[in-house]
């Protein structure tokens, strides 16, 4: 069962059906208090029982109220709340989903102004002068540690100058003034390229800033697609895109979202943006970034408006970026790698970013490094550890991760690092004064990452546990006995891993039977002479030694 | 509040006045029921919810009963078992038990042989024709996998043949014939030292077999201590431990034992031994190992014979190995490096073995690298893994560890491979038809170690979370909800981490108090050329740009 939705308010109905949304119609405090009244759901809850918030009755440290809403945390609360933004029910649909819209995606459609919901209030530059874009609730999301309010969910529009090809990008932006946002646009983002053709032609980047359209185009908005986000968002909708023409830019934009900002990058200059607390769990430096000048606002009455909770892992923004970084990357890998490829896991403690699993069924030779080389060339800027793994390691598990990098790998053998790599965000990287060019590529050589092969290189001896049977038997057992139920986590049996001789095959099931005695008797046939241990090499002792 | 045990017997009473302990009286099979039963509660339990165990009524798959019982799961099932075992009753105490007894060896006294409990029954050598040691309930711990019944939890006793020295230390023990067992004793394990200077002597190694002492001196046998174990094990009890001559060889050894089985290692010849499913996860192999020749059996009357669940992680074994590791290596680490020294964490995850975590508290220069060094010299045979991180990272939690060694390590420059490290039961090291040498030490140059230093190399900007203020009021307003009760873990707020200048320190105060507007216009004068993007060089553009 698919549920598409026409926009974004639909969409909150149907997490409010699910009985996903909390809904807060106490005053609240934008600037210090609703940020971290929903970080407290990363902080103490389980990831089941988090759900998306709706703010209805805001207010402001200048006393301010407001006739927007604010929805937060609305997409990546919790793997539900994502399948709900899929239009899924089940969140192990998710990968299919991701895999086939970007396979088959769904042009969009360009339909009439007149009516379309983002056009219902149109204010245009002059009608800017007073509060701007500060009118609408942007929330300050860590209190303390931001320096300003931020659109922490935005969805950017821009076209590449050269050949027209639309990207939608999510790009922090912070409020200056009613009519100037700062961007922080990195290295290896699609709008960042766009800006640098617009600075050669010499013009600015025209942009619209997008809030709270259908749920599909902001999750491929902060996921790493090649090919357009109108068109994937579509087809994970499973309802082609509406867009109509911005009023004082030339780009077309969702027809239903609840809010557009209208403007153009400066390419002339930059300034001073940030602090900005990140997914990375550090706070984002102050840095010479873009400058957004505002030409027009268009929006629904009474706007609803979204924002993400992004900061210290695990949050809102490291579920959605991890699910959408794997999207591709597995599409990517599959590809390459058609016969062992199985699946990746981008753990969120790393910020999604940082700590990369791969799974492999029974690799060739040689395809646990290709696995782990198309993985580093997807992006110059993700994945700092990339450990590939056999088939029998749960990849979402940390815990099985580090048995297998315990007892698969020889650091020696095993393991590379590259350099090359692009810092984003990454504190490693160089020292908060270094130049801008030191943080994103140090030393010339740049930021580097870690490449393990954490697969058997041969056939291992079984696992060391009781046979499936055993364990079977004794479970009944267990249960006669009135024993606390149990919640079987991860492997309970033993399994082969490739070396099994015959005879410890022989000896087990002689053992299990209580007639090991047996095989202690046979075994004084096989001996060597102690010099063994020093030579490993066996000399038979003489006879009746 | 300490207990002191005079036997196993009265330890056991405790665990069960601390409803800590299972007891089973219907009939078992010990060669394929008891292991598998026992192994659910690590599959499928909390680790707060294991107990130890104890059968009293077992059987065996050739329809025999035994006299005596068997204890399992009794020293490592959970962090409140293995207090019981030191005798504390809050598990945080165990460090400090650990390093004061390591500090303050109590050294042993020797008592009377008459009325010692390990005296009550005495069997010659002539005496042991019919079952031997097969009259005891020796369980095989993995049916289906283990090639025999094992002692899992042997303690040990030998003396090094040249200065007399004694040591105590758990190596398993397959049960072959009524007089002889297998005994797997690896590179760097004491006894091996002691079996290759009688073996250069050109005589036999006389040692004795102790099951269920009291279980101080069981945690001491299995793990990596300097220093006699009978002294250490005093000093855990808090209580001498009385000793008594064994009948048939020159060893003294616990009088309150449950069971002592006396004999001596042949040091001419070696025997097939195993396979035997090991803490590794996975089954360590049949080799050429120590036959153990039996000349008397000494026991209480009803033995109670204890055994360790020994498997793939978590284990009982994991626990109380990782436990025993990390006592003497934190007196190494605190001793070279006293002023930053915190603490270490070995997971269980690695077998307890491979993956270690150090943690310094503003370490000065080089310290990190310092305290790699140190941990891996400490022995030959672990850690494979070393990962140094800071003061603000929690060690007992993965997540958090991969959070550090994200965004706190650049490979190229804060991580070495070394090689020469001994490999035991790693499958990793060479395949399982190598020889024996190849699998200790591959290559000529050994298994390998990787250090990775996961401090911060420079102030890093704060944790990206809003201010601890903030979060308790955002507390209150979550509880005045009525929202789902919070169990809080980790990082919940901000906090510095050296690079905080005022001018973000301000700007984020006025956000949260709404005035982020000014913070904006006063940016308008922080402008540099877009040609940063490229130089990082700042230009200060033409007034008015």
């Amino acid at each position: 069962m698919h549920t598409s939705y026409q926009n974004f308010r639909e969409y909150l109905e149907e997490l409010k059906r699910r009985d996903l949304l909390v809904e807060v119609k106490l005053p609240i405090n934008k600037d210090n208090q609703l940020g971290p009244l929903v970080r407290w759901q990363f902080r103490g809850l389980k990831s089941s029982q988090r759900k998306g918030w709706l703010f209805t009755h805001l207010t402001d440290s200048r006393g301010r109220t407001f006739d927007a809403s604010v929805a937060i945390s609305v997409l990546g609360a919790s793997p539900a709340v994502y399948a709900a933004a899929m239009g899924a029910t089940d969140p192990r649909d998710i990968p299919h989903i991701w895999e086939d819209a970007i396979q088959h995606p769904l042009a969009p459609v360009q339909v009439a102004s007149q009516g379309a919901p983002v056009k219902e209030v149109i204010l245009s530059k002059e009608q800017l002068s007073g509060e701007g874009v500060d009118m609408f609730p942007v929330p300050v999301i860590n209190p303390g540690t931001d320096a300003a309010a931020y659109f922490s969910s935005p969805v950017w529009i821009t076209k590449d100058p050269e050949t027209g090809e639309y990207n939608a990008g999510t790009y922090r932006a912070m409020v200056k003034t009613s009519r100037r946002l700062g961007v922080m646009i990195l290295p290896g983002q699609d709008a960042r390229t766009h800006w640098q053709k617009a600075r050669r032609l010499g013009k600015p980047l025209e942009a619209v800033l997008v809030v709270s359209p259908i749920p599909a185009l902001t999750v491929c908005s902060v996921s790493k697609l090649q090919g357009s986000e109108y068109g994937i968002a579509g087809a994970i909708n499973q309802r082609a895109l509406e867009l109509v023409p911005a009023e004082t830019v030339d780009l077309l934009i969702p027809a239903t979202a609840e809010l557009a900002i209208e403007g153009y990058f400066r390419t002339d200059v930059l300034e001073h943006e940030g602090p900005f607390g990140e997914y990375t769990g550090f706070t984002g430096s102050r840095d010479y970034n873009m400058i957004f000048e505002v030409t027009a606002i268009t929006h629904r009455k009474s706007p609803v408006f979204q924002a993400f909770i992004s900061e210290m892992p695990p949050s809102e923004s490291s579920l959605i970026r991890s699910v959408g970084l794997e999207a591709p990357l597995r599409k990517e890998l599959r590809q390459r790698l058609p016969s062992s490829f199985k699946d990746v896991n981008l753990f969120e403690e790393s910020g999604s970013n940082f700590f990369l699993a791969i799974q492999l069924n029974s690799p060739g030779l040689g395809e646990a490094w290709h696995a782990l080389h198309v993985a580093n060339a997807f992006t110059p800027n993700f994945f700092k550890w990339i450990v590939v793994v056999d088939e029998d390691v749960d990849i979402s598990d940390l815990g099985n991760m580090i048995w297998a990098m315990s007892y698969r790998v020889q650091p020696h053998r095993d393991i590379e690092i590259a350099r090359g790599k692009i810092g984003l965000l990454d504190p490693s990287a160089a020292p908060l004064t270094a130049s801008a060019r030191e943080h994103f590529y140090p030393g010339e050589l740049g930021c580097s990452v870690i490449l393990v092969d954490a697969t058997r290189k041969w056939a291992y001896p079984r696992i060391a546990l009781p046979e499936q049977q055993y364990m079977l038997d004794a479970k009944q057992i267990w249960e006669n006995l009135g024993l606390p139920a149990l919640t079987v986590q991860g492997t309970w049996h033993a399994y082969d891993l490739g070396f099994w001789p015959d005879d410890w095959a022989t000896d087990a099931d002689l053992a299990a039977a209580g007639r090991y005695l047996e095989t202690g008797s046979r075994l004084a046939k096989e001996r060597t002479m102690a010099s063994y241990i020093e030579t490993g090499e066996v000399v038979p002792p003489p006879d009746g030694a």
